[in-house]
Formats: C-alpha cells, sequence, structure tokens
C-alpha cells in the first residue's frame, strides 16, 4: 500500500481533470474498477458539473527572472481550480492571490476556488516573507473547459443483492494521508475480496470529494435502496488512534459491526457522533439521501497539525498504521458476512446436547466451559430477533466463538438461518 | 414589579371576598383582565363554590381591655374564612384557636380552614407565651354568605389558536414571594406581550389556589384541547435558585423549552420530577385534565424557612429577583415563538451554498465557521421531525443563531416550514 | 423447615428413583401435592426418559477386604447412575472411576453421568491418596430398569386463572443448600397460602433438574399461557446476600415485584442478567416456552466453595437464612395478590378530600403527611397505565402504604379496579 502511495504522490489531482483520471488509472492495475465520465454542464441534484481544470505549469519569478514558486516543486504551489493568467504586477497586488500559514511558517496551505473564479499561489509563511518588493511575472498555464468530472467504481457481486458502500476521496493533490491512505487501503481490501465467495455486495466508489459523490448519487438513484451502509475510508495511514464517526442513522447495522470490532480487536478508539460536517458522509448522510454511512479513520477531519499543507507528506503516513487500517476493514467485512441472524430448530426446552456430542461427558467437570456456554447463549437467543453479535455483546464471549458455534448448530440440524 | 408588590401587600386575600377583588381590580390598571364571577354554591367538578367570606375585623382584648392581637396589624393574624364570633373565654379554651410556630417564635404562620367551620387567630409564638391566665374578649367581624369566587384572564390571541397558559394563584393574604411576586411578574409578562404578534396563543390566568383553576377548568372545558402546555408562575422573588418542576407530561413542548432556556441561559437551576402536590399544577396536571403545565420558580414549594409565614414579606422579595425571573419567562416565550421544525427543500445531499452567497469564497479559511456549521446542521436535521431546539441540542450552537440561519435559509428557498 | 431439611438429608436423590419418590412421599405428609410418574421411553420435547436408576450398596474393598469407601457412609460417594458392577481391579484401573477434588481434599464431590453409561465412585483426594497399590473389589448394586421419572404439583387456584409458578428440583442427593433449602421452603410456602383467599393461581412444581421440568412442560403445553410468570427456589439456606435473577423477559411483573421487594425490604442483595445457564429457568425460559420465570436465590449457582461437595451439608444451611428466605417469597407474594391498577373516578381535578374526611382539617398542618401524599400520588397515578409499585416507586412511599390508600379510596368510591 505505501508503495502505491508514493507512486500517486507526486500527482496533481482535483475534483476534475487528468489528475484524477491518471490516478484512477493506476488503480486499475491493481483492480478491475471501471471509470466514468460525467461531462460538464450536467445537472446533478442541486449541482452542476463544472469545467475540467488542467493545468501544465505555474510559477513566479522575481524582477530577476528566477523563479521564487514553481508548481513544478509541489502540486500544493498552487490554487486548486486558478484561471489562466500570465502577467506582471507588483508584490502589493499580488499579495491578495499569495496563501500561507503564519503559524505554521516552513509549510505550504492546500486551497482550493473550485466554484469562483479566481487564481493564486501557495507557500510557505517564510517563502512570503523573503520576497522582495517589485515587479513579478505570474504565470499559471492551465485551462478550464468542457470536459468531464471522472470517478471510478466496482461493485463485488455477493449472493445477496443488500450492497455496502465504501467510498474515498480522490481529489487532493500531493496530501499523503488525506487522502492517499484511503485510496490506498481501499483497493487492497477490493483486491482482497475481490476472489472471496461473498454474502453482500460491496460497492467501492473512488470520487472527487463532494461533486463526486453528489454526481454519483444522482445517477444512481435506482440502487440507493439496497444499500444497507457504508464507510468514509480516510485519514489511514497515521498514528492517531481510531476513530468512528456514527452513520446519520447511528444504530444501523454497520454502526453496530463498526463499533464492535474496535472494541473486540482492543485498539484504542473514539466513537463520535454524527454531524453534518467532513467528508462525503454529508451526502450520503443527507436528508433525501439517508444512507447510514459511518467514517472509520484513525485521526479525525481536520484535527491533525499537518491537515491540508505540505507535512502531510509520505513521512506523515507508515505502512504499520496503513496495515493496521487494512486489518480493521477487513475485520469489518469479515464480521458483516458472518453476522446473522438464526431460529433454533428446537426451541421448546434445550435440545439434549449430549446425544449430539455437544456436551462433555461427566455432568461437573468445566472443561470446554466458554464452548457450552456460547452453546447455550447461541440456542436461548437464536428466535430469530438477535443477531451473532447481539449474543456476543449479551454473553460476553468473543465474537468469532458466537460465530464458529452457530455453524456448528447449524450444522447439527439444530439451528435455521432467520429470514 | 417591585412597586405594585408593595401596593398589593397589605390586601388581606382569600380564596374568596373583596381582598381578591380588589387586587384583581388593582391589576386592571396595568392590563385588561377580565374579571369573572361564580356564585357561590356552583358546582365544579366534584367541588362546590363556598360561601364568599369577608371581615372587617378581628382582635383579642386581655382583661384590661387591651388588644393583644389585632388583625389591623397584619392580615396573618386571622385564621382565613374564621366564622364571626364575639364572646369572652378564658385562656384555657382560647388556646384551642391559637396558632403559632414555636421553632419561629417570632414569626406569624399562615393558616387557613376553608371548608371545616372554625375561628382562630394566628399569633407569634412569643406573643403567645405572653399571654397571662385570665378571661379574653375575642371579635372577628366576619361574613360568610352567598357571595362568588373571584378570578381575573386574558388571552393574548396569536396567529394560531394553540395556546399557552400562565396560571397563578391569587388567594394568599400579606405574603410576598407566595405569591405576589408570581402575580406581578405576570402581569409585567403580559403588558410586554400584549403589543407583539404573536404565534402561539397565550391565556394569562389570576385565580384562587386549588378552588380557582378548578372553576376555570370547569368552565372552560371546550378550550382544553387546544392548549399545548402552561407554567404556573409563583414564587419568583427570593433569592434561590430556579427550579423547573416537570409537567405530568414530562417531555412536553413546554418542558423542552423550560429546560434548554434554563441550560443555555446558564442560570443556576435544577429539574425536579412531577409530583401531584405544591399548586395548580395538581389541578391542571389531574389524571382527566392531563394538561402540560410546569411550574417555573426560584425557591420550591415549602422549602424556605420563610414560607407561609409573617417573614414572606416585602424584604424578601427582591426587585433584581424579580427581574431575572422576568427574563427568564420572556425567553420562554421568545424560544416557544421562534422554534419551529423545518422541511429541508434541497434535501439530495447538500445544496451548493456558494451560489447562494451562503459559503466563504476560498474553502478552506474558518471564518464565519459557527454560522456554517449552523447551516449545515439545519439543512441536515430538516427533515420534519426535529426542531430549532433539537438542532441546538445536537449541534451544541446557541438556539439563537440556529433560529437566524432557519430564517436565512426559509428566505434562500431551502426550507419550508413543516406542517 | 430445618428439620424437614435433616429428615430428607440422607436420602440418596437422583433424576428417577425410589430417592426422589420417598422425597415427595415425605413432602406429602406436609400438603397435598399430587405425585406423577412419567414412564421410561416417553418422549419429552427433544429428549426421552431415562431409565429408572435405584441403587442399594456401593463400595470399594481393598486387597485386605476393608471397605475403604462404602455409599452407606454418604449418598455422593458413587456417581450418580452408575451402572452395575462388581469385579476385581488394579488401582490403576479402577483410578479412571474415582473423581476427588485436588484444591478441596476433605471433601467428597458430586458427580453424575445420566445419559452416557459409566460407573464411578466420588471421595476425597486425601481418601484417594491413601489408596495403596494393590487390586481393589468394586461393587455397586445399582439397576438401570424400565420405569419411569417421578414429580409433583400442586395447584393453588386462586380467583384469576392467571397463575405463577415456583418450582425447585428434587434430584440432589445429599446436599442441603442445593437444593433441600428450596424444597423445604417452599413446601412451607405452599402450606401458608393453602388456606388464604388469593387471587391469582399458584403453581408448586418439585421436579428433577433439566429432564423434569422439561417433562412436566412436554405435558402440560395447554397450561402455558395462563402463566403469568414464576420462580426458581434453590439455594436459600447460606448466609450470602440474595441475587435476584432477572428472568428472560427482564420487565416481566415477576421482575418488578422481586426487585421492589428485596430493595422495600433492604435487605442485601444483587440484580443479575438472564443468563440460559443455571437452574430450570434454562428450560422456562427457553426461546419456545418463553416464560418469565427469574430466580430468587441467596448465593448463586456454583458460586461458593461448597457447591456440589460434602461440605453442602446440614451445617452449612441455618434456619434463620430459612426464614428469611421464606419471608422474602411471602413478601412476593403478598405484592403480587395487592399489586393492582385502578382508575380515578373523579379524574377532573382532585376530588374534594375534605368532605370525604380524608384530608386533615386545618390546612398547613403536617400531620399524616405520607398518608395524605400517597392519596394525592395514588389519585394522580390511577388513569389506568400504573400499578400499585408504579405509584410506590415513583413517590418514594411505601408500598404497603399505597396499597393501603387504594383500599381506602376504592371504598370512598373514587377509585375503580381496572379492566
Amino acid at each position: 500500500m505505501y508503495a502505491l502511495a508514493e507512486r500517486l504522490y507526486p500527482i496533481c489531482r482535483s475534483i476534475t481533470g487528468e489528475g484524477v483520471r491518471e490516478t484512477l488509472r493506476i488503480l486499475q492495475e491493481y483492480a478491475p474498477i471501471s471509470i466514468h465520465e460525467v461531462p460538464t454542464g450536467t445537472q446533478v441534484f442541486d449541482w452542476e458539473v463544472p469545467k475540467e481544470w488542467n493545468i501544465s505549469q505555474a510559477w513566479i519569478k522575481n524582477s530577476a527572472g528566477e523563479k521564487v514558486v514553481d508548481f513544478m516543486d509541489h502540486s500544493l504551489h498552487v490554487l486548486s481550480y486558478s484561471i489562466p493568467i500570465h502577467k506582471i504586477l507588483p508584490l502589493s497586488q499580488l499579495r491578495d492571490h499569495l496563501y500561507s500559514l503564519p503559524d505554521q511558517p516552513d509549510l505550504i496551505p492546500y486551497r482550493t476556488s473550485y466554484y469562483q473564479s479566481n487564481w493564486g499561489f501557495c507557500l510557505s509563511h517564510r517563502q512570503l516573507e523573503a520576497l522582495e518588493d517589485g515587479d513579478y511575472e505570474v504565470c499559471i498555464s492551465s485551462s478550464l473547459e468542457a470536459g468531464s468530472l471522472t470517478y471510478a467504481e466496482y461493485l463485488l457481486p455477493g449472493r445477496s443483492k443488500d450492497e455496502f458502500i465504501f467510498s474515498t476521496h480522490v481529489c487532493h493533490p500531493s496530501l499523503a494521508n488525506d487522502n492517499l491512505s484511503g485510496v490506498v487501503m481501499l483497493i487492497h481490501l477490493l483486491r482482497k475480496l475481490q476472489h472471496q465467495d461473498l454474502r453482500y455486495s460491496y460497492r467501492f466508489l473512488f470520487v472527487p470529494g463532494t461533486i463526486g459523490s453528489i454526481c454519483w448519487l444522482a445517477q444512481n438513484a435506482d440502487k440507493l435502496a439496497t444499500i444497507k451502509g457504508g464507510l468514509i475510508a480516510s485519514l489511514l495511514g497515521d498514528g492517531g488512534k481510531f476513530h468512528y464517526k456514527l452513520s446519520r442513522h447511528e444504530d444501523s447495522i454497520i454502526d453496530k459491526v463498526a463499533q464492535f470490532v474496535l472494541t473486540e480487536m482492543e485498539v484504542d478508539h473514539e466513537v463520535i457522533p454524527f454531524s453534518p460536517y467532513g467528508y462525503d458522509e454529508r451526502q450520503y448522510g443527507s436528508p433525501g439521501i439517508n444512507l447510514a454511512v459511518g467514517s472509520l479513520t484513525r485521526s479525525t477531519f481536520g484535527s491533525f497539525p499537518q491537515y491540508h499543507t505540505s507535512a502531510d507528506n509520505l513521512d506523515f503516513i507508515q505502512p504499520r498504521h496503513l496495515a493496521q487500517s487494512y486489518q480493521l476493514y477487513s475485520a469489518v467485512v469479515d464480521l458483516l458476512e458472518l453476522n446473522r441472524t438464526y431460529v433454533n430448530l428446537s426451541p421448546m426446552g434445550e435440545p439434549q446436547l449430549g446425544r449430539r456430542g455437544l456436551y462433555d461427558a461427566i455432568g461437573g467437570a468445566s472443561d470446554q466451559k466458554a464452548m457450552q456456554m456460547a452453546i447455550l447463549w447461541v440456542l436461548n437467543m437464536s428466535d430469530g430477533t438477535h443477531d451473532a453479535i447481539d449474543v456476543a455483546h449479551k454473553s460476553n464471549l468473543p465474537s468469532s466463538l458466537i460465530v464458529k458455534v452457530c455453524a456448528l448448530l447449524l450444522d447439527k440440524g439444530l439451528l435455521r438461518e432467520s429470514d
């Protein structure tokens, strides 16, 4: 995952343009995701797909003709969606188009102006302060033309049409944790699940933030009914503790599974309430869409000093953090797959476990105690209203044991799966 | 408010009679409340309006002919509803008709005997102990005759027939906190609201305790369906912290608003459960009436040493305490008026805020952060099931900001009021 | 109760056989319980009634012909349901059939092998260690033949067909707390209730554990609909604090009453969740039966060192502990009998208490305060949705006072019993 992040890092992505397109094409080397183009001007709910933005170069030269800021050095140096410009202007006028972080003077900020026509450069505050009075030549060779918005999608079909979505934003330029971490983790999760026999269907969405998820939603309104929930994957490479942000439903199956996995795997974590701020859970969780999409991240949106600066670089993310995030997402899928609700087929009194080899022979011994307790709990709670997580929660036994016992009792003819 | 309390303080009120009538007439100088008379003998639910009680003088003379207790000194000196009497009797017999407070020897108690024929005097325990053996002449020039019970009412009509009631008891003689404080605060609240354009209707009731509210309820059974809640106003002039006693419903809109106002205004307060004891919430909250009437007081019923004694005088109440109580009641009305439930008219994804001038131009800046958060919260929660208080509570933003943002979004065509 | 326990203690009971039969016959001296026999081979739900087991003697002799273990000394010495055997074998082979407790070297364990053919002896670990190498003669004169399972039952009919069950297991040999304590407490409770005029019907079940309750359930499926709840009576003679294990319903009337009695009687106790492990609540609370049967014990199942050993003897149980348990069960029945839901017949405002003699004459005095508060609470909450326990709980007044006030108000015509 880290190697892929290294490869994607230099690319200048935005909400449209070749940067996203190139990124998604690289992802296709890993898994057969399909790339979709939505033409400029397409109406998507309350929004319209904007013009496509591309950029070849951008620099500022001082009066001596030296490049003092160059987009070739760092994709963050240009205000995203800058209109093309080439002119000479004094520093006093140039300043209106320069963005820096006085409190973090060594870092380049990340700034965008998607829906308001503007141009600008982002630079470290030290760079800004070093600029001497005088005239500067600025050049942004960008284009804003009719084109399309690009996103990618892949549906892993399961035995059921019921599906869960994993969505991540692919519109950020050279920022590692936000959100190459989410992109590379998801493509590897897709690769892993691709060859499994799955109960549920899983849809992977690699979309530009906000406008991308809105495009997908607007064009797939007929698919929403079978989406049982989902997760926003982002901020998965840093060393912070995990955060599960509840879906707008707060008590959906994805909320239940994600929280249970975090607790049972005993990783340091915090559960935070839904809020209509952050990543694309804002769109999936808008009142008219109302999908149960939570967000499983390490650090949270906007909470770390490297956030939206050049310090969110490849040093900031670590292979072991990505690996742990991947394990956690895998565990969520595993539990979604295995968690079921059963009906006890011998519900009048306990079934006689002994003659089925489910009870140790000498009554009173305490061997295999946990297994026996799990058998009793599963039998008792299997009335069609409790799933394996409920049984694990109430019995305080590991979900893996409950799932194993369910399989055993199903095999012995003592359970059937609930409708 | 305090000046009006000073004027009303000396009057000897009871559940019927000239004292209440005079009090209500004085209130008419402040607001056009209508005075109603319910004739003695009128059946009101399980009760019958009692004879009207009036009193001109009452005293005890010792054997030397000196008045040792005189109603002219303090209206508490006579047992309320004392029958007329004039006779001479020895101290040993007189004692059966004397009420004092041995634990508070300087204070005169307040005692009544509305529904059991009796006569008596209330005096300080020091006065009682100073009485020497011997004969005493007692005189109570009172009348108990067919007449009427008097109460006052005013309905401020709003755009909706749905109404809230504010009720206060006007039957106590020279007691300041209980309940001139409630009387003077309510009449000023009425004056304030009188010239406002109101959404809800507000009914103000100035009634003798118990029998007065029962009279009003019995004679206005047809009006109960549109009463959405109310408050008992009393004990509002002392320096104690505020107490909100929940209505019998415990989760009605008045309960929600009163608690939210107390919390948001950061006044020291406590919320206490409903109980069928106290003031007229007992009647409004009887099982067959079941109105959502809470009680918003400073100190609580019966909880302070001055309660129902001559120490509940004009020194015990303070203009600034009355003023704060008035502010709180005003804030309750304001929030009742402004708190609404909306429906987001652009519920599929977020509406594009930028083109409506609702988003700061450069994405990433943090100016107007609270306003933007409020916009997102209102849009997200406006699905017809959450009112402004819910949004304020969940977002942890001020209700005033939420209300302001609702108005803004309504104006922008992004919301409609919920049915 | 203790004397009866002394008499029953030596008898060797098991899940079938003369031991149980003799025990139940002795109980018939105390109350006219009916004894039922269910023939070997009868299918009961998933189970089959096993062969009847009886035993006359069982011993181990050493090579010198001395009895080193003798069933005549203690009924625990033989593995319950041991098949008959008589042979000589070396210690090395005998060891496979010997059960001891290395951690409690002086105690004889209690072991059974009902459904797997086996034989064995239980002995103290010191006895086991004292055995010298060599040949031993073992003899178990037992029989396993077609016969029947024996249980006893008694239905105390009440005015209502709705019933509560008290069930206890009678299958343990010489173990005092588990469960002669439950047996003797229940038979005395039955004797007490036998001559009372009862509102509910009460069914007493003296059954072998697991297979006995399953037999009763299988043969009485038509009676389950009127069973409103019940209690498993066991572990009632030790000095531990009380434990109420919730029924599978967790909020049924028996759960409410049992918890309220424990709290109100201020006995040290703990409420524990339902679990499908323990005594016959496992069967009554199986998903297809789903009766609201809780368990009211002192110490809990398996939690004390004497559990299922020879130390659970007559010294371990105390008359005073049995007596307190009996008081508690009696209080549960009393509250079940008296707890009702009423409807206020004068629900519009408060009824006038004074003219009905329900109010002290001089308003303001605090005599009979609790009684008056109880009257107000009962009147207010009597809307057909709250029972006496609800009123007691909410008012923080004793249930005995609430019940008394309900009777008084019923008598005054102010209440009627709810349908």
